[in-house]
């Protein structure tokens, strides 16, 4: 028996896997106090309403790189590993947010907002350390739970070993990233061009694009080859969406994609355009105002044009392209050697015109 | 072949094993820049040189519970699982000094101390976030990587099934305990004595008795009542052990337990002593002066007389005990059902005179 469920079903199917899994705990943690479920609910509110970007790639490849079709069973246990992808997503952003004093996430309170505002009438300090110090422990929590979920997947012995090694790899990747780009906001990594290229992709491709990508060819018993391919073109594509976001948010429309205004440029965020920028002749005019958290709109978008001039704007469309081409070459070769099946190359190239065309 | 490895020989190669594993990754880390590999060269220099009791704890009982000895292998697959506890520790320690805001401890720099020790000629504030920042993703590394050692142990099916099982109801609780401990002493969870008390049991007990006594039991293929047994037994040990920890960072020698003297009174911690001392009419005066940081030695040593006088001392060294008698009693009961050894009782004995007779 196949499974023929459409798109909107399987995000509605992963939606529930997850919703079914934060109940599960918040039904464990009744036994810890009313604070430890206040939490779990928090943050399955958090969790749950997203994209689902990750683990509906994943799915998405798996079916393209399975023409017979998924047996039911085989699509619940896709679902499965896509739900663990998504929690290893959400305890990212939770360590993030307190690793960088977030309160917000996309003009709305993040976890660790909202866990502040339920003590709005408290002294604000223990409350703000509260709210960080359960952010930490509930990203410790996700973080283990996907752990456990891939160590628990219903497959293979051999696959279960693949999936826990990508997933080993996928972890100390990602941190390694996170840590290369704090260090860069902190002033500790000096921001070249080349270091922040790696940075955005171990911090984002990694784990975004090449784990789902990887994890479809594992579940789907694709070929070793098949599946360094996948890699390859996952960072490709991770890194080709990190700098289309780094684009958006100085020259994009805010009303489209939803961030503060030119966040970015009042952050003082180490971005490729930047890097490019401190290169130019235009840098010393930029340097004076960039990373004031008062900037106006008037000097941001002064600062905007000024990144344009230098041809720092056309620089990283240019790299956008670059890494969608790389896509393309090793699509063309993976297709020609067999490796990966033409529906997965689809797949693939639907994600790549989504990502040339982004606003939002 | 058996294994006649001495006491000495055991931590030399719970220790041996225990570098090899930090050596790989800091090796491994090198792919992401100096600061990555200076961060895990960092980390196991604090890991590294501890006392090791969870992994002896494992051991010891694992080979008490085995009259037959055990094999080389099983020597080396039951290291392997209790190197992973000591990473599961390391990784709880590091999200424990973040969140407590500690640079220090028992008297020499902790791991985010040392690291903005590198960094003392430059300014505080980014170099106490970096230290921070990598902190936190050191334990998340850490603690990644104890899932996956259990999850990769050696061992039959069914007993990996049984230690997943248990790791993740241990990470579960320990991070439950520390959300209470965390909502005890930011005010927002009340400090009754038996909030007091489980908490204790779920932040220490849990992970530093129960887990290594249970893993310890399912790499000897004990009964489920033997792991039962073992659980409430590890919970009584457990609590014993921090209810003495409570004892003699008040009235004990800071000379010979190596803290800062009266550090739990400055700090205003939320222990059973506070706890039963709230309810006698000798608070007030306690009160007045419990938790502030500048508490002058004889100011403190004021409290801790008067927390003499007014019973707590008392009432907690019979709580002590009480926890202690019941380990007694339970083993007794095991011995007469035949579930645990007479050789794994007295392993379990040893180690209650040792809590008994502590002042370090």
């Amino acid at each position: 028996m196949t499974s023929t469920a459409t798109a909107e079903d399987l995000g509605t199917r992963i939606e529930e896997a997850l919703r079914r899994r934060f109940s599960e705990r918040s039904a464990a943690a009744e036994h810890y106090g009313t604070e430890f479920v206040a939490l779990w609910q928090a943050a399955a509110e958090h969790a749950l309403g997203g994209k689902l970007i990750r683990p509906r790639l994943l799915i998405d490849l798996l079916r393209s790189l399975t023409p017979a079709g998924l047996t039911i069973a085989e699509v619940e246990r896709a679902i499965d590993v896509a739900v663990h992808v998504e929690l290893l997503h959400f305890a990212f952003l939770l360590h993030d947010d307190v690793i960088d004093g977030d309160l917000i996430r996309r003009r709305r309170p993040n976890l660790i907002g909202s866990l502040v505002e339920r003590r709005s009438t408290e002294p604000a300090e223990p409350a703000l350390h509260w709210a960080r110090s359960s952010a930490i422990l509930m990203g410790d929590l996700l973080l283990a739970s996907a752990v456990l979920g891939f160590a628990r997947a219903d497959v293979s012995s051999d696959a279960r070993t693949r999936l826990l090694a990508l997933l080993e790899q996928t972890i100390f990747e990602t941190v390694a990233g996170e840590h290369t780009d704090i260090g860069l906001s902190d002033g500790i990594i000096a921001p070249d061009l080349r270091t922040i290229l790696s940075t955005s992709a171990y911090k984002t491709a990694t784990y975004s694009f090449v784990l789902p990508l990887r994890a479809a060819a594992v579940l789907a018993g694709s070929s070793p080859a098949a599946e360094e391919q996948l890699t390859a073109i996952g960072r490709h594509l991770g890194l080709a969406y990190q700098l289309q976001d780094d684009l958006l948010s100085v020259f994009g429309d805010p009303e489209a994609h939803g961030k503060d205004a030119f966040s970015d440029l009042r952050e003082g965020k180490e971005t490729a355009i930047i890097a490019y920028a401190r290169m130019t002749g235009h840098w010393p005019s930029i340097e004076l105002r960039f990373g004031s958290m008062d900037l106006s709109v008037a000097d941001a978008s002064d600062i905007r044009d000024r990144l344009r001039e230098c041809g720092a704007e056309r620089f990283v469309r240019s790299l956008v392209q670059e890494q969608l081409g790389a896509v393309s070459t090793i699509l063309g070769e993976a297709e020609s050697a067999g490796t990966i099946s033409p529906a997965a190359g689809r797949t693939i190239l639907g994600l790549t015109s989504r990502i040339e065309g982004r606003t939002v």
